[in-house]
Parts: structure tokens; C-alpha cells; sequence
């Protein structure tokens, strides 16, 4: 009987000893120890006096936006986790009160971009080294560094008995994401979401330092885009001309909100495919429009509808169109799509056919490079730098310039194909990153219809995703990162947080902290990784976040819930 | 050119035709008319004289209560469907401004009860027969039947220009259910919802006329329910023994509320197995408690954990927690569980074997046969009859009484056989309404792990599912109707609503309208489902639920997002 207990005490501790206190995602270097602080009641954020005369009004907008941030947090979070717990100590001296915390800050960088120092050092000491309070540092090359830093400190903290917590003191911090371009993309056209949703989106972007939010503004269903040279294609293509708009100063706001936050936004305005909602007001210089009921033929969903290559009065249109949309943006890449071009459409299509038949030499592939040609130089003419999805490159082998990214959304064999040819690549394999899938058929009368991209993706797939596998150390030079999708046939507001939280977190550390963990290995969703991603998501839930529960209370509380032999 | 317009354009009609107002679920016998009315703003409902002087005072209680809440909404919902417009005039003429809703009753039945008449009729004529206002009639046999009434009221009427309009006048509608028992099963053990959450649920499921709420209320993980008799089953058992339990008065609450919708509630205590939580507090009289890391052998989850029914002290622990707990409700049936029993578990206790030695004639099944009588025994001391999970009779065939109802949770075969037996029937096969399905593995580390009932339950998939399949009309007699089930290993009160709504509305329809249309064809997702469904799910999000959207919005406006070749 006793060794029995004994057996299972060893069972408890064994099972018990990740239930440490979290940070989501992983430092890159992380050494703690075993002193609880607490956070003063006057706690406060102070900045070097160098940093203070490096700083430009701006770059101190931003920092003082994200202290207030914190303290804000520091006020209102009282937060309590299911498996970080016991540890507390019933009384913490006056010597371990935390009272400051210092920032340094090295250069004034105020604009984010691709590849800008997002790296930081937060040093916590357990104790006072001298007659001042105790005070820790947040040390960083840019102001986009300390909002990192920040996240990370607002991680450590836990609510126990009326009082502010900072566990596992001293902490030694030293951190930097492993990819440059951690994003995530959200379809803003198969579903509406009005503003507020995406600023609350980007503000839990930034807890997970995603650095990235792809816009997906526009598609087939509808244009919700408001352009003021053709006002017509939100007032007949969105789904609401007043309501379910994104005006210029709207995208605005997003903008700087997400800046403040150190996300950078990349909009997509998908083309020459998935443009149906275009043809709601210029049905002129659009083809196979809303082919039905044989819409499968024309394109991959309903409503079909593709721009026509053959027609003068196209690139009129986009001559005009892009210049004003680019301008809307203030960052130096813009996603001009190109996903599933349906040759069919334009092979189908008469004009394009005359046009053919007028002009020797040219087929439906090189009129799709004349598209790309002519959409890229007025990209370019504004200042930007192309994205295109993979068709282009792999499918249609169009020459892009080659600072042009290349996004791949497929297999890690197309990511190898498109670094060996040399560009620049986004991952983000529909197989583990693409967060709609797994909920059935949502076309109807579709008994036993399930998802194209079946099964559902837990967050230990998302988890265990490579963006880099196979690569030799050369071609992942240009991976530039990675993002999760959210494609939105089956989601507007009422789920959206469901299906983002915590999932993409899951993919936001394979991004900031690397595929690998300390020992080289492929990161698994190991008893860690589960403790620390629990933690994370009740976190978030008591800030207000609907992140769904990965499992029972009762297992997140144990961790005592594992399989015995993973497939 | 003319003649492709002409074409779009009967395609669009083709494909508009069914955008007519919704009732979900459908009734049985509806006429409906062309005619639009408007609510007039002093819209009043009235009793006849009859009716008042047959209820007595709790029956008009239920009444009056449920009068509020309609007129409560018809001064709240300001609702515009997505695919009901452009029907509505711009003006509507005094004469047909409806000013009265008059009930009628004939019963005094005041108890909700397995069978009770449910039935209404709802006329809404569109003029005015005589000099009076216009009056609509709402006739039943008792109050629940005038709360399902009330409700396909309120589902007629639509916001346009600032006025409530009630279209399609005149209506006819004559509704009662094709099933007795609507059920809709929750677990709150494997995570736990607070009553707020449980009493929205219970309003919502009115609205789709559900009628059983049965509610899972403890399992192995946690046991929420306050005893007064054993308060440490709660106070260590429970998540949290203040703040995540359900009291006697918690439970009462639940059922006036769920009464006053209509909604009977039936508890079930799950035992011998999934009997966890008790070990907390009563690990003397259980039996593989907790076995780890190999818990695979003793439970089909963890934690693993069983009442020993070798002991005399469990069935004194019966006999005095039982009559408590049954105390608590109110309804004639009570659940006893009785799923998945793990046979592996009793066969490696010893003090199990010790009680088999000593009594030849026993075996395992026989112990299972004795703890399942003395159960029963005492549920219907408690003057209650028993429900039982399918297990008992199919996989272990005990000789339990005839009056018990079976529970059916797998395949039609299973419900055959049940019922070729002579028993009462609940149905819900996991094939096609487990709403938890999908999601993927909750257990840790498991990379490529899936549900166990994958794939994900569509409401196409859902609503195709027919409870009586294969029977005889003599066996279908014994069918009393069905019940979705979500089980909660991975919800919480963060995505409750997502996966209930409108998923189990689909179920509500098959359980209320019935498994075949109109044809006596088993009912399909046609276009008129779907479209009814969508109108629906966009009038409960206007309610406040977070009912998930099935398609793109323009998918829901255009109705045109059809497979050509369903599966």
C-alpha cells in the first residue's frame, strides 16, 4: 500500500514538473530561478536618459502607447492559471517588491519593415544590488523590440491571493524571432468584419508577436473596399455600401493601430481570379461572370467571375485602381494574389479567343504574363514590392522579378522548387496552416461533403509544422517566415476568435522561437509545449479573448491527459 | 446578348424562388398567402374569457411570462434577413396593420410530461372579417403548445423601414410534434459552464421547440453538483468547490426557467463508470483511480476511475446520496448512465475477485447486474423511472425492467435491436449528431490524432439523420424521439454557442417536423432547408447567439452556392 502511494507520488511529481510558468512563444534563451516578486503597488516604467534623447516624438508615441498598455494590465489583470499554481509563496518580503522597470532602447527606428531588429533583453533580478529598489531592465535595438518585451513581462505575471506575482525570479531574457515575417491572414471578403474586429484581432497578434497581418480585403463574394476613383465597386460590390465598407480612413486606423503594435499591414487585392465582386459594377471588363449552376467549370467556388486579360478597357481600369489602392498603404510589399486563375474562363471566353486569333504568338499564358507584367509595374511605379501567391511562378512559370516574394501555400516540395529558382518565400502549407478547414461542406445539399482540406488542424499539426523542412541551410536564407490562414466561407464575427485562438499561437512560436527546439529536434507538442500553450490561452481568455479549450479542465490542471503512443 | 440576359435572369428566379420566410422548425401543415401586414405599435395579446377562467394561477404565470418575452421582442428585434427582401410594399394600408394576437386553451395542464399535448394552431388572417381590428388566433391545447405558437409568431415578422411587417399573410398553421422527446444533451463535468450559460441555452433551444434538456451533469473529471448529504463529493470533486458548482437552489432555478420555455430537464448521474470525481472525496469505495500513464486499459479516457461493486459501503454511499439527488428534479425520468463500463478495470481489483470467490454464482456481470438493480430500486423508490445508456441491454443484457427507456448512441442496427426488445427508445447515433466532432485529438502530443467520431457533423449531415431508419410502424412506436449530444472534452463557455447554433437547430426540425417532407421522402438539405436554416441562423444571431455561419453572406443572399453532384 505504501509503495503503491509512493508510486503514485512519483507518477505526480513527474507529471507535475512542467507546471512552471509560461511564455508564449518561447524565448529564444531563458534562464530563471525560484524567487517570487512582487509587483509594487507604484510599480512604474522609467527610460534611460540616452534613450529619452535618441527618441523622436514618434518612435515615443509608441512607446508611451504600449507603457500605457502594460500598466493598464498591470491594473486590470487578475489573472489566475489552471496549472501554475502552489508555487506562491504566503508572504513576499519588501525586498522583492518589483518597482521599476528600465528601458533602453539603442536606435530610433520609427517604421516597421521587413527584417528590422525586433530582439530584446529583459533581465529581472531577484534581488536589490544596491540601496536603489529593485528595478529590471528591458534593453532593446528598437522601440518594436520593447513592445516584445513587454509582451513577455505581462506573460510572467500571475494573480495569487490579492496581490500581482512575478514568479521563477531572476529571470535572464535574451530573445529575437527566428522569421522575419510572422503573419497571419485574414479573407475580409467571403465574410464581413467590421473594423473593430480586426483592431481586436491585430491587439492579440501582438501578445503572440505576429509582426504580420495579410489582408485579404477583397475576393469574389464581395469588394468591400471603398475607392474613391471608382466609387461604384463598394457601392454594387460590397455587401453593404454603408455598413460593410472599409473606407480609406479606415484602413487608416487599422494602419496605425496595427503599427502601434508592431504589425505591419500587407493588403491583398487578389487578381486576375477570385474578382466576381468586381463584376457587380463593371461587368465590361470581367468574364464567365456568376456561371451557373456549372460554376465548377469556370472556377474553384461560386460566384466564378475573372478579369479580362484581352480587353484595353482592363488595364485602363487598373491603371487607375492600383495607384489610389496602393496608396492607401504605407508598406513596402503589396500581395497582388494570383491564386487559381482558371484558364478554362478565358479559354472560354470570345473576346479572348479574337484577341488570340488577332494576335500571333500569344496564347492564354503569355496573355497572363502580359496581366502580371502590367499589374506589377504600376505595384512597382507606387513604390512596392510584389507578393504573389505560388501559381505564378510554379504553375504559369511567369519570369517575376526577382525581389518578388513568392507565397507558397502547398507542399514543402513547391517551397523547394521556388527558393532553388531563387525568390523570396512565405510558407504556410494548407496541410497544417490553414485554420478553416475540417468543418464539412459549406456548399449546400452536400450530405456527406466534407472540407477540401480535411481534417480539422489541431494546434499540435500547426504546431509541428517545418517551414523550412528539406531546405539545405542556403535556400532557407530566403524563407522569410510564415503565416497561418483563416479563409472565411464558414466564419464571420460570431466565430472568429474560436477558430484563431489559441491555434495560431501555436503557429506564432514556430515562427518567433524556430522549428527546432534547444536540442535540434522538430518541435512536437510535448507536456512543455501543452503547459505552456494552456497557460497562454487561459491567459488570453481572462483578457477577454474567446481562445477555445484545448481539454478538459481537469487534464489542463494535471497534465496527466497524454496518449500513450502518439501516431 | 438578350437572350444570355433572359437566361441569367431565370436562373436568378430559379434560384430566388425559395427565398420565402422561414419557419424553423417547419411546422406540419402551413398555407401561407402574398398578402404583407404590419405590427401595429399598440399590438396587444388577449385571452379568452374561457381560457382565463380554465388556468389557474401558475398555468397563467407560464403564460403571462411568455406573452412578456414576445412583446419584449416584437420592441427589441429589429430583424432584416439576408435573403427575405425586396417582397416587402412600400406602404402598407391601415386595414391590414395586425393589432391583436388572441389565445386560446382548452387544458389546464400545468406539468411538463413525456407525450404532453404540444400541439397549436396559428391563424393569421389578412383582412379584417368585420368592424373589429385585425386579429390573428392562437389556439392549444395547454400552455406549451401557445409557447411553440408564440414562436413561430415571432419568426414571421421581419424589420423593414423602420416598421415590424409580418408578410405572406394570410398564414395558416397547424403544428404539433412528430416526436415526444427534443433533446438536447450537455455535459458539465469535462469542463464546466455556469448556470447564466446553461439558462441561455435552455432559451435558445425553446425557440427551436426543443423539449428535454438532458443534462450530463457529472462525469469522471468533475463532480459539480452540492450534496448535502456527502458535501465533500463537491467540495473535492467539484473544479472549484465555490465557484464552478451547481447547489440545490442553482438547480432549481434551471428548472423553473427551462419550465416556463417548455423544456423538461432530465439529470443524469453517470455511474458505475465515468465515476472519477467521486474518488476525490470517496476513494475507499472506488476502484482504478486515476491509472497512469496506461489509463488506456482501465477507462476509454482519462482519468480513469469506478465504483467498486464488491463493497457494501457503495451501496450504503447509493442509498443515501441517491434519494437526495433525485429529490432535486422534478421530472417523472432520471438517467442513470451506465455507458462504457470498463469490465477490465472491476476483473484487476482485488477486493472484487475477494467477492467473487466468496460467492460462487457471481461474476463480473452479475455484480454489474446487482449494482444496476439497486440503483434502479431506488430511482423508483424516488417514484422515478430510469434511463439507461444502450450498453445495459446491448452489450451487457441486463433484464432491467420494461418501462426503462434506452439510450441509442451509435448505429441504427443498435436501435433495432433495442426496440425489438420491447424497450422505449431516445436516439442521437454518434455518426451524425455529435456536435463535438472534428475537433481533432484533445489528448496531449498526439500530432495527426484525430476524434474518434470524425469526420466534423455538418448540418447537412445532421439534418439527414433519420431516428425511426429501418423500423416497422409497430417499432417505430417505441422510438420517442432523439437528442443531440456535446460532449465537452474541448468546450467550454468560450465556443458553447459555436457549436451548438445552428447545428442543433437542424436536429430540432428532424425531432419537431419530422424524418420525411411533405413527399415522405427523407428530409435532404435542399435549397428550401438551407435557405429557411440561414434565414434562421441570421435571426438568432440578431438575438445575441453566435450562431456559426454556413456560408459566405453571398452564398446566403443568392441561395446559389449548390453542389451540382452531391455526394
Amino acid at each position: 500500500m505504501i509503495s503503491k502511494f509512493i508510486f503514485q507520488l512519483i507518477i505526480l511529481l513527474l507529471y507535475t514538473r512542467t507546471c512552471v510558468n509560461a511564455l508564449w512563444p518561447l524565448p529564444q534563451y531563458w534562464v530563471k530561478g525560484s524567487k517570487t516578486l512582487s509587483i509594487s503597488p507604484d510599480f512604474s516604467i522609467k527610460q534611460t536618459s540616452e534613450t529619452r534623447s535618441i527618441l523622436n516624438s514618434h518612435t515615443k508615441e509608441i512607446l508611451k502607447s504600449a507603457e500605457d498598455r502594460l500598466l493598464n494590465l498591470l491594473t486590470s489583470e487578475q489573472y489566475v492559471s489552471p496549472n501554475v499554481k502552489s508555487i506562491f509563496p504566503k508572504s513576499i518580503d519588501k525586498s522583492n517588491t518589483l518597482c521599476f522597470l528600465k528601458i533602453s532602447i539603442a536606435t530610433n527606428v520609427s517604421e516597421l519593415d521587413l527584417g528590422i531588429d525586433e530582439s530584446y533583453e529583459l533581465i529581472i533580478p531577484d534581488s536589490k544590488n544596491d540601496d536603489y529598489q529593485l528595478t529590471a531592465y528591458l534593453k532593446a535595438q528598437t522601440v518594436f523590440g520593447v513592445l516584445h518585451g513587454f509582451n513577455s513581462f505581462s506573460q510572467l505575471l500571475y494573480y495569487n491571493r490579492s496581490k500581482l506575482l512575478l514568479p521563477f525570479a531572476p529571470h535572464d531574457i535574451k530573445d529575437f524571432p527566428r522569421f522575419s515575417h510572422r503573419g497571419l491572414l485574414l479573407d475580409t471578403s467571403r465574410n464581413y468584419f467590421p473594423i473593430n474586429d480586426i483592431l481586436t484581432t491585430l491587439n492579440i497578434m501582438s501578445w503572440n508577436k505576429f509582426n504580420v497581418f495579410h489582408w485579404h480585403i477583397t475576393d469574389s463574394p464581395s469588394w468591400p473596399v471603398v475607392s474613391e476613383v471608382y466609387p461604384e465597386l463598394s457601392n454594387k460590390g460590397s455587401y453593404d455600401p454603408k455598413y460593410m465598407i472599409y473606407t480609406k480612413d479606415d484602413i487608416k486606423k487599422v494602419i496605425e493601430y496595427a503599427k502601434f503594435r508592431g504589425i505591419r499591414i500587407i493588403p491583398e487585392f487578389d487578381m486576375p481570379g477570385h474578382t466576381h465582386s468586381i463584376a457587380e459594377s463593371m461587368p465590361e471588363i470581367m468574364t464567365c461572370i456568376n456561371k451557373q449552376p456549372n460554376w465548377t467549370t469556370f472556377a474553384n467556388e461560386p460566384p466564378s467571375g475573372q478579369l479580362n486579360p484581352a480587353l484595353p478597357e482592363t488595364y485602363t481600369f487598373l491603371h487607375k485602381l492600383l495607384p489610389e489602392l496602393t496608396s492607401y498603404f504605407v508598406d513596402k510589399y503589396y500581395h497582388s494574389g494570383g491564386d487559381e486563375v482558371n484558364l478554362n474562363c478565358w479559354n472560354s471566353t470570345p473576346s479572348i479567343n479574337e484577341y488570340l486569333s488577332q494576335n500571333p504568338g500569344f496564347s492564354i499564358e503569355t496573355l497572363l504574363a502580359k496581366f502580371i507584367n502590367e499589374t506589377h509595374g504600376i505595384v512597382r511605379k507606387s513604390k512596392k514590392i510584389p507578393i504573389v501567391w505560388q501559381e505564378m511562378v510554379v504553375d504559369h512559370k511567369l519570369p517575376l522579378n526577382n525581389d518578388t516574394i513568392i507565397q507558397v501555400w502547398t507542399t514543402k516540395e513547391i517551397t523547394k522548387e521556388v527558393v532553388s529558382k531563387g525568390y523570396r518565400v512565405i510558407t504556410g502549407s494548407s496541410d497544417f496552416w490553414y485554420l478553416d478547414c475540417g468543418h464539412g461542406a459549406w456548399l449546400g445539399n452536400d450530405v456527406n461533403g466534407n472540407s477540401w482540406c480535411d481534417p480539422y488542424k489541431t494546434w499540435q499539426k500547426i504546431y509541428s509544422y517545418n517551414p523550412i523542412d528539406g531546405l539545405t541551410d542556403e535556400e532557407t536564407k530566403l524563407v522569410l517566415g510564415g503565416e497561418v490562414h483563416l479563409w472565411t466561407e464558414q466564419t464571420d464575427p460570431t466565430n472568429l476568435e474560436n477558430l484563431l485562438w489559441p491555434r495560431a499561437s501555436a503557429a506564432a512560436e514556430v515562427l518567433w522561437s524556430g522549428p527546432y527546439d534547444t536540442s535540434k529536434k522538430i518541435r512536437t507538442p510535448d507536456k512543455d509545449a501543452l503547459a505552456r500553450l494552456t497557460d497562454w490561452r487561459f491567459r488570453m481568455v481572462d483578457r477577454g479573448v474567446n481562445a477555445i479549450p484545448l481539454q478538459p479542465l481537469w487534464c489542463a490542471r494535471t497534465g496527466m491527459c497524454d496518449v500513450l503512443n502518439p501516431k
